[in-house]
This record gives structure tokens, C-alpha cells and sequence, in this order.
């Protein structure tokens, strides 16, 4: 919500082509009439429009010729949300004050946000009227448990209204979400095809990773597109009954995009932010019956089971008060599940799943069934208890392979699964057994290896908790798609003494 | 503190001319050999060296011909930090870990933080190892009272080891502060030239303005040059006792600038980081003895007497803690101080009252020998209660008006006072007695004016509280430099009823 100003001068749009991400900035030269009628500094938020569309923009000043008098640049993410093209008339002006910062600061103050005032706020992020440094200051201060019960579910509701929503015109809706923290943990696209064989209604909307080695997005976006607008993804789901599609690319909860890029560079995820992010997007993809799956270990993101009885009651209480079915189940978080970390080393694990072949990953396949099961009890038809004899059925009469390829067929067409240039093999040295694995390090060294901005990068596990290993047997392997990179995962992992423990002799 | 990458590339720095401010950002080609070698991805942080320096700076990615193949762009901010030339080979690697934003993190989740674990990230500020978003952050979770009393003081100590520190060699070098809030309260000037004259030594270093229309700093540079660096302003208190300088030019806690820049874009002033900011000034600008003025008022920085009491007793801690003697003096804060808002029509203010001119805002006369009266009470020689009326006859007798020219003289010399091209009065609705002015909204006209980056722009005040005004009469007038600038503070002010409250009739 701003003021406008009435006061407004003209300048002609040259595409510089410059790539922010989704930071808009604009370029404005040092000796611009512009800048001088209107007083811009450097650093100054700056409103510019076309006869279209507005943005708030951070002043760049320019002083070279980069620009010619009487012209004007901007980041590609401003020229988008403009929709303009280069040669455009734009107009420049103050911004007025962006009325919801005096509420954000309030946050900071330990005050409660109401459920409008939460709405302006995620409505001011969603239209570009915030910086990066404004939305920083958000997260902060709404994290570290700083949100109550009501306010998640203010946050919770301002986001679902911030987008789209999908109606599906069925009663029994389901869904299946993890809180991550645990590498390789890629179960949802088996439950899919489970589910979905099964005939239940289940549009998966994921994200990519926040701060972990692959989100699940990333993993399919290797096995199938993922990236479908609303009406593609709506004919995925109405012919096969399922999808596995990035939550970005339709436009549920679009503030959540723009949260999780910062979040990302703090390397920050909060309860409160969690919560809305997960079931902002659950409600707003039109589901009824939420999954979700709590992994707790001394390295997952949830470190207790108080902890993850925490996150149940929140999780529970708010999709209850805006009419979704949330069951939370909490599982074992102590280690990584398959063996994969990164996209295509996970979308492999997955794919040996769903095949029933031999060397499948044991723990990604029991877990796989565990959540499929629990997914098909919301259904009428279907006991409590009696879920995952159903689910092993229809996974090893390789109903949910067939499932899964036609899901993908009808995203865009199934992909084969690329193999990394570059790898490297670390050895045991001492002889024993394997008695930690630390779930964040391993998942920081398959970040440093290029996951998931490369897909084929990550790191393969031979070993799981209480395995034996002789001196000198590989216990795991760097994948990299740059020499650059594998040599610095190397080189952290070389620093870091015990990523993986190994105890004892005999 | 950073972990090191042996994996290091090449590239030609060309100059593109960019500022983005304090912000280092470096330009990459889309299809650069280094960005695919080391796998950056735009937003990316990325550790850019020439033989002599280090920078982290954030990817933007150039999709157009402003670089070509094998050619690197950087920021004014990052080529400055470098000390790099276009044309120079520049090595581009993964920065590493930053292992001081898992502390950071830790703040954000209510922990305290130690002495070493400030150092660390206070250093890793000042050396350009956060991105503002990281600034943002951490700034957050240090405000709205979220430091404890040790805390504030390790977070002082913190800031005053990152930089520079002046030794005087004196028992007594003193120091005055005004905590701010109260728009025109410009003291400081005349306190240091009674001060001074008197024969005490006070080396005074101002700050820019953080969300105010103007800093000491900046209305002082309306008067003569206050950029100097540490040996030039050494000479300048040697020769004439006192001076008043803009504390970023001297290398005095130099990550107080680097917050204040992002403490102004989101218009926060925290409690710890305003005692962490002032005092780590003061100890390092060699001050044995700090007065420090709290005004009070509703819509002052300090609303209550409560509020004063508190920030007063953290003060005298953390100064007593680290060997500085703290003088906390509350005064009131109910209205504006003299009549100028903007550094052009405060200086016009404070030299009127040094010149003794009939003229003259009494207010901000008798406000600044009060404060010169206690100043000079920190001497031996100068009994309690009797520096009031000493410092009244140095400014009778043109001693202080005296000692002022000369130290603009030592600054670099004394500069006449600009006036603004653009101005226009607001007049009264009705007729009455002013009963409330609000300097917080009264300040944002200021500065939409074009205050304090257009040194001219600000408000000129006709009134004080209890003024009998008619029906037509100026109350105030808004000056700016430019008619963009001047429309803006219109528009805000006449959708703004009550700015001054003018009630009753007779």
C-alpha cells in the first residue's frame, strides 16, 4: 500500500541485460535530470511504471556511459514485473511510504501482528515494495519463535491470499509434506505414485531446496518438468490423478518464493515461517488432508521429539483452524535416508524404488511405504493400519513404476537421469563401525559440490549407521560437474574430522 | 574469518562505472569460464582477490555485451575495498564459510553472544564478508531489546577494536551527545566552541543522520569541511582545543557506518546498537568524560522518563565498564528545537546564537549552555552548578563565536550558508494557541523535503508550542532544492491533519 506522488519524470528504457535474481534494481545515470529534479541518491528506493504495471526499485547511479542522457536501465526481474521492453517510455518517481515497514518494525519490537497487518506486509513483498534488506528484517523478526499461535496463523492465511487457489471440487484431497533437514529423505515422488495409482487426488506442489542439497522440486525437475503453469498441471492431475510440480511456477503463495531466496542466504528456516510457507501452499493447492512427516535426530532440523510435539501442535492447530485435515508423523531423523544427496543422485535412488530392483536403498523404500500407507488411510476405503499392506501391493506389482512414468509423461516427457564428470572416493581410515553420520555436514559438503544448482553434483553414501568398514574401503563418493567444486567439497571435507564416525575395531 | 579455497580463476577487470553504494556486488558474464568452472549461480557470493586485497561480493549476471569473454565487473564499493584499476587481473573463488553467521543464527534464536563471538562478526562487517541482507539480520536480532547489559558491552568493545583509537595523552578530554530524536537540536557546534574556548580539549566526531533529517555531522558540513582523516584532525584539537568532524572519515569504529546504512533504509534505531554506536565512538575518539542528553517528549526517540532512566543506566554501565565516565542528562523533548530543520537552516540557527543575535531561537540558546554549563563541570576547576553561567559569558563576549571561526578556519575553512531555490509556507486553518507539534511526522517532511542528502531542504518552524497564531498566519515553510522534492513534502504534509495542533480560539 503507498502514496502515490504526483510528481513524475520520463525516461527511455535501455536493456542492459543484468540478472539480479529477483532483486529490482535500477540504473539511473550520475548527471540524470531525473535524479537531480527528483533529489535520488544512490541506494534510494525509486518507484517506476509503465502504463502497465509498477515496481519499487534500489537506485544504482551510473558513471560511465553505460547509459546515454535521457535513458534509464533496469534488473531483469524489474523489467519482468514492468513487463516492459527496451525503448519503453518509464516513469520515475518517489516511492511514498511503504506503510507496513511501520508494522514490521513493530514486529521487531516484540509486538503481535494482527492478521491485516500481516496481509499488507506479504502483499507489499509479493508487489516489489520491499528490499531485500526489508524482507531480511521480516524474517528475523518473526523467527526464533517469535510468532504466537494466532499470528502463524494470520501469517498463514495473508499468504494463501497473497495467490492463487486451486478448487478441485472433491471432497478427499490429499497431500504428503516433509520438514526436511534430512538428506536424501526423496520419499514424495513414491507416494505419489502410490497414491495416485491408488486413484486418490493428490497435486503435489514442491519446493526447491532452502538450505538443503536438493528440495524435491529439484530432484524431479531431473526425472520430468516440473515447472507447469495452473491449467497444465490441472490436466496432469484430472488424467492421472497426481503431478509432481515446483510450487513456483504456479502461483500459490508467491510471497513463499520470495521468503525462502533470503532464507536461503541466512541459511534460516523458522517454525513460524515453516508452518506458513508448508500449509499456505497445501491450502491453497485446494487440499483437504495433509501428511506430514516430522524426521528427528540430533543433525535433522528437528533436533527432539518435544521439539517435533511442538511443531505437530502448531502445525495441527493451524490447518485445523483454516479447515485442513493435518496429520503430523514423526520419524527417525538420526542419518540420511538412501543413498544419494543432490538431484540426480536421489532421482536415481527413487527410480530404483519404484522399479523394485535389488539394490534399491532399504530405508528409502520402508519409509516410502510407511507415508504412502499413512496417506492412503484418509481414505474412507481404507482401515487405519491396513495403509501400507495396500501400498507395498501396489508398489511391487509395479503399479506405482507405471504410475510414475505416465506422471512424468504428462509433465512434459520422462528424462534420463545424468551422471556427474567429476568424482572422488573418501576412504575409512581407521577399521570399525560406522556409529554417527552428521546430517548437516554431509549436506553442507554436497552443497559445496555444486547440489542442487548443478543437478548431477552431491555425494553418494556406501555405508549407514552401524555399518563395518575396513581401512581404506570408500565410505562415500563426491560427485561434482566442476573441477572448482569437487576440489573445494574436498577440501572442507578434508577439514572436518568426523562427518562420518567410525568406531571400534574387531 | 574465512576458510581458504585453494581453487582460484582469473579474470580482466573492467571499470563499468556502477556505485551501488556500500554494497559490493561483481558482474559476470552469463557464459563466463570461471562462473561454469566454479558453478556461481546469480546471487551467488563469491570471493574476488587482486594481489594486495579480498572482497566478498554478491553475482549479478550480465546477459548483454558490457563485459566481454574473460572480462570481470565490480562495484565502485568492491574496487575501492580492493584497491584494484580496469585492466587488472583479478582471482575469483568460493568465499567459504563465514563461521560467524551460525552466531548470528544463534542470536536470532534468543542465545547471548560473547565478547569474541561480536569481534568476529563486527570484523567480518567491516571486512565485507556480509551481504546486506546479512547486516539486515543481524541488526534485527539485536533490536528491540533483545542484548542484555553484557552484551551491549561486549558489542562495544566489539566495535571499538575494529578500528583506530586516539590517544590525547590528557586526563581529561571530554565529550558531549545528544541521543536524538528532536528535530533542529543542534547543541553540539556552540557546546564545542564554549567548551573549547574555556581551554578543555573535545575532539568531536559526529555521525550522518540515521533516520533523522540531519546529523550533527551533516549540518556542520553547511559550515566548513568535516571529512577529515586522524592526522589532520589532530592538528586541528592540538591548535584549537576542539573540532567537529564527521566521524566515518576518521577510522572510528568503522562498522558503525556500515550498520547505520542499514539501519537508515529500515528506519530502525535499536537501544544496544545506539549505546554499542555512541560509546564506541566516544572510547575511541580518546574521551575520558561524555556527556550524554536525553531528550524526552511523546514523540521524541525516548518517550518516557521511564525509558530515559533505563537507556541512562545502560550508558553509565557499559561507560564505567570500559574506563569512560558517563554523564546522562534527560531534558525536554516535547518540541522541535530552534527553528531550522535541514543542515543549511539549522547552521543558519546555531551561528545566529553563537553571533548573540537578536534573533536567535532562545531555545536552542539556553539548551546549549546548559549543556556547555555541565560539560565544563567535568574540570577540577569548575565547581558543580557554576559551568552555567561560565559558559554564558564565553558567549556573551564572542569568545565562543571567536573559538567556532577558527576551528572552521582549522577545518579547511569557513563556507557561507546556501538557501534553498524552492520553498513555500503552510499557513494556519484556525485561529488559536499551538498546543502539539510532532516531531516525528514534522521530521519525515523534512526530509521528503530532500533533507539531509540536499543540504538547503528542510522546514523552516514559525512556532513554538503555546504560539497565538491567526487564521492565515505561516506557521512553517518548506524549503527544497528541487520542485519534485518540494511537491512530495506538499502532498504529505496536507494529507497529515495535525502535524501542529492548533486549538481553542480568544
Amino acid at each position: 500500500m503507498i502514496e502515490k506522488s504526483k510528481s513524475r519524470s520520463k525516461l527511455i528504457l535501455r536493456n542492459l541485460g543484468i540478472n539480479t535474481y529477483k532483486e529490482a534494481v535500477i540504473y539511473m545515470r550520475e548527471d540524470c535530470h531525473v535524479c537531480k529534479a527528483e533529489g535520488f541518491e544512490v541506494q534510494a528506493r525509486v518507484q517506476v511504471s509503465n502504463l502497465r504495471n509498477s515496481v519499487i526499485a534500489t537506485l544504482n547511479v551510473i558513471k560511465s556511459n553505460l547509459l546515454q542522457q535521457g535513458e534509464v536501465g533496469l534488473s531483469e526481474y524489474a523489467i519482468e514485473k514492468l513487463a516492459a521492453r527496451g525503448g519503453e517510455e518509464l516513469f520515475i518517481c518517489h516511492p511514498g511510504t511503504i506503510a507496513s515497514l511501520s508494522d514490521m518494525r513493530s514486529k521487531i519490537y516484540g509486538n503481535s501482528l494482527n492478521k491485516s497487518q500481516f496481509s499488507v506486509i506479504i502483499d507489499d513483498i509479493v508487489n516489489g515494495q520491499y528490499s531485500d534488506i526489508h524482507i531480511s528484517s521480516f524474517l528475523t523478526a518473526c523467527a526464533g519463535g517469535r510468532l504466537n499461535k494466532q499470528e502463524i496463523l494470520n501469517l498463514t492465511e495473508a499468504m494463501i491470499e497473497s495467490g492463487d487457489r486451486l478448487e478441485w471440487g472433491k471432497e478427499l484431497v490429499v497431500d504428503k509434506h516433509c520438514v526436511g533437514g534430512l538428506p536424501g529423505n526423496r520419499t514424495t515422488p513414491i507416494v505419489v505414485a502410490i497414491v495416485s495409482a491408488f486413484g486418490l487426488t493428490m497435486p503435489k506442489t514442491s519446493s526447491r531446496a532452502i538450505t538443503s542439497p536438493a528440495g524435491t522440486a529439484d530432484t524431479m525437475e531431473v526425472l520430468a518438468p516440473v515447472d507447469l503453469d495452473v491449467s497444465k498441471l490441472r490436466r496432469v492431475v484430472e488424467k492421472e490423478n497426481g503431478c509432481i510440480v515446483w510450487g513456483g511456477s504456479v502461483s500459490l503463495s508467491p510471497a513463499d518464493d520470495l521468503l525462502i531466496r533470503v532464507e536461503k542466504a541466512l541459511d534460516l528456516d523458522s517454525e513460524g515461517q515453516l508452518i506458513a510457507s508448508v500449509l499456505s501452499k497445501k491450502i491453497a493447492a485446494g487440499s483437504s488432508h495433509v501428511l506430514i512427516d516430522i524426521p528427528v535426530g540430533p543433525t535433522a532440523k528437528v533436533r527432539s521429539t518435544e521439539m517435533a510435539d511442538e511443531l505437530s501442535r502448531h502445525l495441527e492447530y493451524t490447518g485445523t483452524a483454516l479447515g485442513l485435515n493435518v496429520r503430523a508423523h514423526t520419524s527417525d531423523g538420526r542419518q540420511p535416508i538412501g543413498n544419494g544427496i543432490g538431484p540426480a543422485l536421489e532421482a536415481r535412488d527413487l527410480v530404483k524404488v519404484l522399479q523394485n530392483k535389488k539394490d534399491a536403498p532399504k530405508d528409502l523404500r520402508e519409509r516410502a511405504l510407511d507415508l504412502a500407507g499413512l496417506t492412503l488411510e484418509f481414505s474412507s476405503k481404507v482401515q487405519n493400519g491396513a495403509g501400507r499392506e495396500i501400498a507395498e501391493n501396489i508398489l511391487v506389482t509395479d503399479k506405482a513404476w507405471e504410475k510414475f512414468q505416465s506422471i512424468c509423461e504428462a509433465q512434459g516427457g520422462q528424462k534420463e537421469i545424468p551422471v556427474a564428470q567429476y568424482t572422488r572416493s573418501i576412504e575409512a581410515s581407521n577399521l570399525g563401525n560406522v556409529s554417527n553420520i552428521d546430517n548437516r555436514r554431509i549436506a553442507k559438503a554436497a552443497k559445496l559440490a555444486g547440489a542442487p544448482n548443478e543437478p548431477v553434483a552431491g555425494i553418494d553414501l556406501h555405508v549407514n549407521l552401524g555399518s563395518k568398514v575396513d581401512i581404506g574401503q570408500p565410505i562415500f563418493t563426491v560427485h561434482s560437474s566442476s573441477v572448482g567444486e569437487l576440489e573445494y567439497a574436498i577440501s572442507y571435507i578434508k577439514s572436518q574430522e568426523d562427518i562420518i564416525s567410525i568406531k571400534g575395531g574387531s
